[in-house]
């Protein structure tokens, strides 16, 4: 499987997806303000990817600061912190990684400043370690809701190349093709930036898994035709009431499923639900360059002087999804909050199948 | 106004509309075949268009028929309507224009070859004139449903580009533009083929009416902000039952525009109605060339090799569409099939506003 984001040798080490399918290449980062030009150019995307990417960039930026204590490591660390949380305001997972990077620092103080930077590394180490984890957790739940037969679509990438590796969304679809299952995946282009053409094909073809290509418009003559089963996408941030924000067109694929009466699913790590953020209005939308609208790569598609919008993600209302996988099993957007609480019995609350 | 098809000193003089927006450039057709190509490669596109290139294409084929007398003139003419019919299996419009030419030359047997060939000529410029007349009717039909202020997403183009000229789907936005009334439109890009990026928003620049391009994906997130008013698409062809297959992409736009109670309109000429064809299930739908699906322009944005889905149109059922505006009124879809008749009372069934 493809290594998304690997730290090797003191740098990190980053895939850059910006230009995939065609070209493979890697950057390798030496300084922490790379890796958050690679965040912010979308070299690498995907909410845990970035929280990866993040956690790694902390780390890296810490080797370089010049500290007699931990009170001058933490202060000199923030600037780090700052600047990679600004690349891209949506992503909760930055500022998850962030706050369990200085939650780690704080609860041990008592350390010297060389042990303080070994112990940032090997956190980012364990972050990418559990991240795969997590995402089989997600496929081991996910995958109860494929049948043999099944043909998926699903939206954007939010596969490995979106996470440490495994993928969210993929992650249901690669534990029912590992358990034997045969299915199809039907991969959304995704326009504007294409990561369901450059990167959901190019992965799922990689692992040999069936996949066929699509532009966003075709998803509704599909399933009027009876040829998609079920829906499973990732989310970038979700609400405290379930409301999904994801990549833009999301939210018009889960209406289409409404309308066809096909089950919806949301793959996301308990790292992607923001508990503080009661519903998807309080989420904020990220506009980005609309030159990615107007060109594909170097092509130039809409007149010159065009105006043209573009709106990064959108929000599906809870009323939308089906069930929203996470790694501690699969929940109906309306049970989300009890995830918050320590005592709660799972059992109780998971979606069956 | 550009002008999409000419007659010119006995040619076909055509509007390659394949390379706009970034270069405006015309064919000229010395022989039918060049206007089959055209029809076929989508310089030329749109179901009125097409059915005035159909016209032109049959009047420039027949200028070389050696024949002696009406017979074998109306004889060595069929492969011309047939390879003309040929080249777009979903566009209603060639088989209407081929009727009428068939028609008219049955009407004049008496006439002589040289008199034959002249009268088609004749015709097909008439087809080209009344094509704009009925826009115009449209126009004047439809912009009572678009108020000042109005914000009209369209999808496709459906504009003078596809038609002889004034558009069908634009010409209820120009109409209330002349009209006075201030207004804005949203243009869908319409992936794969990009009319909306290249055409819609060309002719509308040109003409100066404010346009906004958006991602086929984005118009959901629009009307969840509340930021579009009113929906006006084309068609390409219309089945007795007020079904609509159009430009893929269409349906879902529908189904969206049902969702957040937004008016859905369909511009459609008489021409476009077959009233032969009882649903929609039974309008044959084409599926493209894959390549317009991993490239754009010469672009590839997918990995080679992958499997890709190209359905050209899709099928929005009539209980979708708020009505159906043609150049005798606007009706709701259900009543269409009431046009057939020669005497009913249009303003009984007209839709109101």
């Amino acid at each position: 499987m493809v290594k998304t984001i690997e730290w090797v040798h003191g740098r990190v080490r980053m895939l850059d997806q910006s230009k995939l399918p065609l070209k493979v290449s890697y950057v390798i980062c030496k300084d922490y303000r790379k890796v958050a030009e690679g965040i912010k150019k979308l070299w690498i995307r995907g909410a845990p990817a970035i929280g990866i990417a993040a956690a790694m960039g902390a780390a890296l930026g810490a080797q370089k600061i010049k500290a007699k204590n931990f009170d001058e490591f933490f202060k000199a660390l923030q600037p780090v912190f700052k600047d990679i949380l600004s690349t891209r305001p949506t992503a909760v997972n930055i500022e998850w990684a962030n706050n369990r990077m200085k939650n780690l620092l704080t609860a041990n103080k008592n350390l010297t400043v060389p042990q303080l930077k070994a112990l940032l590394i090997k956190e980012a180490k364990e972050i990418l370690k559990e991240d795969i984890e997590i995402n089989k957790a997600i496929g081991k739940w996910g995958e109860r809701f494929i049948k043999n037969g099944d043909v998926i679509i699903t939206h954007c990438n939010a596969g490995a190349l979106a996470t440490g590796g495994y993928g969210t969304a993929t992650g249901p679809i690669r534990m029912a093709v590992q358990r034997g299952k045969k299915i199809k995946v039907i991969a959304d282009e995704t326009r504007p930036v294409l990561q369901g053409a450059r990167l959901t094909a190019w992965e799922l073809m990689k692992d040999k898994i069936p996949v066929t290509l699509i532009p966003d418009n075709t998803a509704g003559a599909l399933m009027q035709r009876g040829e998609i089963n079920l829906a499973i996408v990732g989310t970038d941030r979700t609400a405290r009431n379930g409301d999904v924000a994801n990549k833009i067109g999301t939210y018009p694929l889960a209406v289409l499923c409404k309308e066809h009466g096909i089950p919806f699913y949301v793959a996301a790590p308990l790292s992607s639900i923001d508990f503080s953020i009661p519903s998807g209005k309080f989420i904020p939308i990220e506009e980005r360059d609309s030159k990615e609208v107007t060109n594909v790569f170097s092509c130039r598609i809409a007149p010159h002087g065009v105006k043209a919008r573009n709106i990064a993600f959108d929000v599906t209302p809870a009323k939308y999804i089906t069930a929203i996988i996470t790694e501690k099993g699969a929940f109906k957007p309306k049970d989300l909050y009890k995830l918050q609480k320590n005592n709660i019995n799972l059992d109780k609350i998971r979606v069956k199948h």
